[in-house]
Order: C-alpha cells, then structure tokens, then sequence
C-alpha cells in the first residue's frame, strides 16, 4: 500500500506538444504486460539528462551518454522494463546499439537520435530480439495523451504508475509540463533515478537545459532513498519541444527561475511517488537537517537517518525509540559535531535538546506523532546555517518479502 | 536461531588467574535475568581499550576514556544491560560516575581504578539507584569461574551467551584467554563493538596491551557488520593480569606475535559469534575484497555490499540475484574503479569474469552455494594487492520483527 499516493487519472495528465508516446507487450520478461515505451519527440527539441554514477553503469546509460554527446538532437526515446541490460559487458553494449538502430531505420532517423533505458534484473543477457519485435506495435500506438500509459509501461516493482502535469506562465505564454518516473526498490540515486522524464513545451537553449536538469536532480531525485542501493540505471531525462513559444536562452533570469521552479515541482512530486511507493512502505518521512556547515555535511547527517535500518524499523513500528535517530547522527561522519548542541524534533514535538532528552518531552506526544502516515524529523545542529531535506520510507517485512521473492 | 553458534559450554572456559566474575539481577529494565555484571581484576595489572566513534557517545564511554587516561590501575569494570545511558547528557554522565563510585567504596579502591559499560535503550535515563542496589549481590557471587554467567549478564537482544578460551606458549609458559562479547543489532563498530573484553594472564606492559587491543579490533569486531548502525556504546576491552608468569614488554618479536595472533583470533571468534547470532540472522557470510590498492578501499566496497539490503534479501531467500553484488560494488564510491577488471566469485563458483556475466557460471551452480548457511564472496578488483574481509549477515523478516518490537 503506498503512502498517500492516489492513482493518477488520465485526464489530469497534459499533452505536451510535441510528444507523442506508444508503448508494447514484448513478453521482455514476463507475458501480458507493457514492458516497452517509445518516445517520439519532434524536430528542433533540445534533450538532456543527467545519469547513474554508479561504476557499473548499465550498458543503455553508456550508450544515452554517447548519444547525447554525438549532439544529431534526440529524437526518440526507447526503454524496456524485466532487463536492466547490467553487468552484461560488450554483448550487453551491442544489445543496446541494436535497439537504437532498429528504431532509428522504422523512424527514419539515425542512432545517435535515439536514447536507450532499461530496468530489470541485473547480470542476465537482455532478449533484445523480443524487444526489437515490440517496436512497431509501440510505434503505431504513440499518441500525445499516453502518459498514464507510458508511466505504467515502465513499472517493475512499482505498485502503481507515477505521473504529473502542471503549468507554468514564461513571458505571457503558457509552458506545459508532463513526466513519469518508476522505481521501488534499488533506491538511492546518485545523479538521478531510475526512471524520471519529464518533457514540457518551452523551447530551452541546450546548456540552459542541462543547468536545469541537474538542479532539478538535485533538488528532488538525488534526495530521495529507500534502501540505500544506488542503481546500475538510474537516468533522469529533460525534453523541451519550444512548441509553446515560450523561449528561455539564459540560465538566469526570472523566466529561467520560474521554469526552474516549475521543473523542480514536478520533479519533486516524482520523486515522492517514489518513496511513497518504495517497496514495503507504509510511512514517508521527510528528514530534515538544518545548521549545519555546508550543505555536504547535512546531506550526510539525513542519509545517515534514512539509511539506518534501526530507525526505519522504529517508523515502520511506530515506536518512539528515537536514541536511534541520535545514534545515526553520530555516526554519520561528521567528525567535529559538537552533540551538546544537536536538538530534535518530530514533527512539532521537542524530543532531544542540547544533546539529550528534554526534560519536558512525553512518550505520548512521541507515540502521536510516530502513528502518522507522514512524518517530518527535524534535526538542528547549531553549527551553521545550511540545510538538506532528504525523504525516505520505513523498513517493514514487505521489504524483506519484496526482494526475497523478486525473481522467484 | 543463530548460524552455526552452539551454545559455549561453561567446562570449556577457563579461568584467568587474576580474574574474578560476579552478577546480579537488579532489575535495570526487565525483573528476573541478569543484568549487571562486576569483573574484579588482580592489582597490577594493565588494562587497555578501544571505545566507539560514534560522537553521540554514552556517558560511560566518556568515564571509561578519563579513568584510562588517569592511569592509577584499573581493578574492576562495572556493566549493566537494559539502558545504554546514552542521550543523557549531564544527568547521564553523573549516574556513569555514581555507579563507579558506589562499586569502589565496596572493593576499598578509588573510582578512578573503576570502568562503567552500559548497554540498552539510548535517550532514556539509567536507573542508577537499582544499578547500585544489585552491586553488592554482584561482589558476593564473584569468582573466577564465571565466564559463562558473565556473558549471559551482558546479552540483550542476543539468543545466546558469547564466549570463548583459548591458550598460547610464551616463551615457554601457558597463556590463558577468556573472553565474552555481546551484541545482535545496532553493529557496525568503529573502533570495537558493545561489548567485547578479553582477559589474558600475561604480564604485557601498557603501551604493548594498546597496540594489542587496537590490532585485535582492526582484525575483529571492526570488521564486523550486521546493520550498519554503529553504536553509541561499542567498547572493547582487553585485561592482562600477568599472573601466568609470562611478560610481554615491547609491541614487536617472537612473544608479542605469538600473543597478539591468540588474541586476534580469540577477538575474531567471539566478533564472528555476533553475527552468527545478528538479529534475524539465517546466513553468516564473508566479504573479501583482494586486488585492491589499499586496504581503504577493499573495506569501502566490502561494506557496500554488506550492507546492501539487497544483497542481503537475496541470501536469505537463497536466490542468487548476484547483479545486486555488482551494483553495490558499483556505487560503493571507488570513483575510478575500472569494472572490465572485477571478478566474483561465490565460494568455488565464478560467477562475473571481467566485469560481465561468466559465460561458463550457471544458475544452478550458484543456486547451490546461495543454500549454504555460510558463503564467502570473494570480489577481485584487479588493480592492486590489498585485501580486506568483512563479516555479515543476511536480512530477514526476523530483524523487522525484532526492531519493530525491541521495545514493545
């Protein structure tokens, strides 16, 4: 059961100009259910996208890199779900490159146009024939208003699809926003997750695009964690069609920053969906770290608190046993933290002040808070003035059930 | 249940001249089990320790590092299960200092010759009057054929007591070890786990027995993992009485190798009964790291991989879901780490050859070392000659279980 996460409605979800999205039963790894998404995107798009940092980096995020760099304009999308196409090695390489050809020649573009995403088992060959044989099924279905199709074509352990619109106003005109993203498990993305795309119809200068994906990423997919596993795939993709008129040339400026804002939105509440739907969760917390020293230092203290099994299983028991919280302040590494000055809230409740517990906290305001689908801990270190903001979910037996039984 | 622990016999282990055990039920958490523990130590002899890094660290970590520093000759170590008097701030230091000095007045000794140890709940107050109250029961049933007993006093989320005895000639004479350790969750000690103490009846001069203790815990309990939670209370503490005749008085030669390699061992022994007996625990694996260029960062990746859930998930279903191995060494952060050179191997199965899948590992190979109840995984970097090992467990429903309920 996600957290507080309503299945997304068709209607809610917006075209974007200039693209159109078809999707394919290619029985990748299992029958009967969408495992292929292309993406078609129109002439003159800029696209960005920023990768896994993962040295194992899937054979598609090499090739995505080296498609982006070629600079032709990406023109197409295609990503498979059941095959993560990792740890496969030259063979792997060569699966991903037919992929791009066999599109490129049915769409009449060249390979380096196209960009190659896969999620699924690592370690095992990909069945690149069976996705090549899905191509024109997807092809003849891409359509502008399949975005709650495409966010379904791309689950894996997903409970459901994660999709979102929004608008945003740049210089009179009115800016459309669309995206998807998947991901439940393997969940600690380091550059972006697997798999968020979000297109949107400003036309976007190139180095103005990049700017904006990796502050998006930043602020939103790079904050997220369920089990601290940083993927093999993660990929975060920006496309800008420019069919709305809406032109944005500088990475400055109050159209830049509006767009930003709206990016980083939709971003965010992607990245959400994630966590809300992490797999086995049945709480969303949203670690808060402020006075720190720098920002690094912040995000350390937060995934030190996400990441610990001792303090999600609290959440997960919504048992106030929150010395955990303390002990994984600790230990996070920052090797100068004067304790005596760390205090915590959840929530609104005061628990520990000055490094220990205050005296005026009660159990039950604790036990309150901890039975909340949603809770904020809030950790203030008073020793500067940066913050991070990272959102995870509880450790509960349907993780352990989940990966236990993934591949069986 | 634990993997492979039996149950240590109290006929098995030996006394340690100069060394005297006594317990108490003083109903520190719970009524009716032992949890207090008196250890009486001869005078004259040395006593050394390593203590957590966790800089949320208990008020009895800081009262064990002043009184070593004082140097007047430690002669007896105070423990108490059910409250870790950490997060406790000032009163937390003050009922440290009052449990050292109520045991000194009743053994005539000055409470600087006293170390506290404190294992349990974090961020609530130890009941230091009940504490007191049970020390006396303690000094009465003292005697040096305790070890048993001793290790039970100290067990709290453990199934089972820890301990273990062994002897070494030196220099022609027989040294006696005892030793007992405790601990099941919050393990990823960075300095020593809560708690390990060895006594030995070797005369070793002061600087010798820290050279010791700090060797023995780099090779032991500091490369132990079971959730990656490193605890506020981790102490390691190493006795030697000098009562077997036997001197060691300078930290290199024949004699200091001999008793150092008895203790690393006898220290691995009771580390590796930790995590046999780690929360939940169904498999006990080993991690070992070769090939790397410094011994750093072969532990980096190997506590990726160890505290991956993932992986973890994947040994306790036995599914050989080895990608997740990869993608762990992948983002363990060894940024240059070049993939075309790593190797795994699980126990006698090849399982990736140069990054990729070996053409020659099966399935079915794989799927029958995943079955075992002790597996090594053994990851070549191929970029160098340094080696590290890692001990850990898999993770199951049972942990949840038992942090979801610990206080319950």
């Amino acid at each position: 059961m996600p957290v507080n996460l309503p299945l997304p409605q068709a209607e809610n979800l917006k075209s974007v100009a200039g693209v159109e999205l078809g999707w394919a039963e290619a029985g990748i790894r299992k029958a009967n259910r969408k495992d292929v998404l292309v993406v078609r995107v129109a002439e003159g798009s800029t696209v960005a996208g920023v990768f896994t940092s993962n040295r194992f980096c899937a054979a598609p995020v090499q090739v995505c890199r080296e498609h982006l760099a070629a600079g032709k304009g990406i023109r197409a999308l295609v990503v498979n779900t059941g095959n993560a196409n990792a740890g496969t090695g030259e063979p792997g390489l060569a699966s991903a490159r037919a992929s791009c050809d066999a599109l490129a020649a049915q769409l009449g573009i060249a390979a380096e146009q196209v960009l190659p995403f896969s999620t699924g088992v690592i370690l095992e060959p990909l069945p690149v024939d069976r996705l090549v044989a899905g191509l024109p099924a997807a092809i003849a279905n891409a359509k502008p208003d399949n975005w709650l199709a495409a966010a379904e074509a791309i689950m894996t352990t997903d409970t459901q699809p994660k999709a979102a619109s929004r608008t945003v106003q740049i210089d009179g005109k009115t800016v459309t926003l669309s995206g998807i993203s998947k991901g439940a498990g393997m969940i600690r993305p380091n550059m972006a997750t697997m798999l968020g795309f979000i297109a949107m119809d400003a036309a976007v200068a190139q180095p103005v695009l990049q700017a904006l994906v990796s502050y998006a990423a930043d602020h939103s997919f790079n904050s997220i964690t369920i089990d601290g596993d940083t993927s093999t795939n993660d990929s975060f993709v920006l496309i800008a069609t420019g069919k709305s008129g809406a032109v944005v040339e500088r990475a400055e400026g109050p159209a830049f920053e509006a767009l930003r804002d709206a990016v980083t939105a939709l971003a965010q509440e992607l990245a959400q969906m994630i966590v809300r739907d992490g797999e086995g969760a049945t709480k969303l917390m949203t670690i808060r770290v402020e006075g720190g020293k720098d920002v690094a230092e912040c995000r350390q203290i937060a995934y030190a608190v996400a990441h610990s099994p001792l303090v999600k299983t609290a959440f997960y028991a919504s048992d106030p046993n929150l010395g955990r919280i303390l002990a994984a302040v600790g230990y996070a590494g920052v090797d100068d933290l004067d304790v005596g000055r760390v205090n915590l809230w959840l929530d609104d409740v005061w628990v520990a002040r000055d490094g220990g517990r205050n005296p005026d906290y009660r159990e039950e305001d604790g036990q309150r808070v901890m039975k909340q689908a949603e809770i904020t801990v809030r950790i203030a270190l008073g020793r500067g003035k940066a913050e991070a903001t990272v959102w995870t979910c509880d450790l509960s037996h349907d993780y352990v059930s989940i990966n236990a039984d993934y591949r069986s």
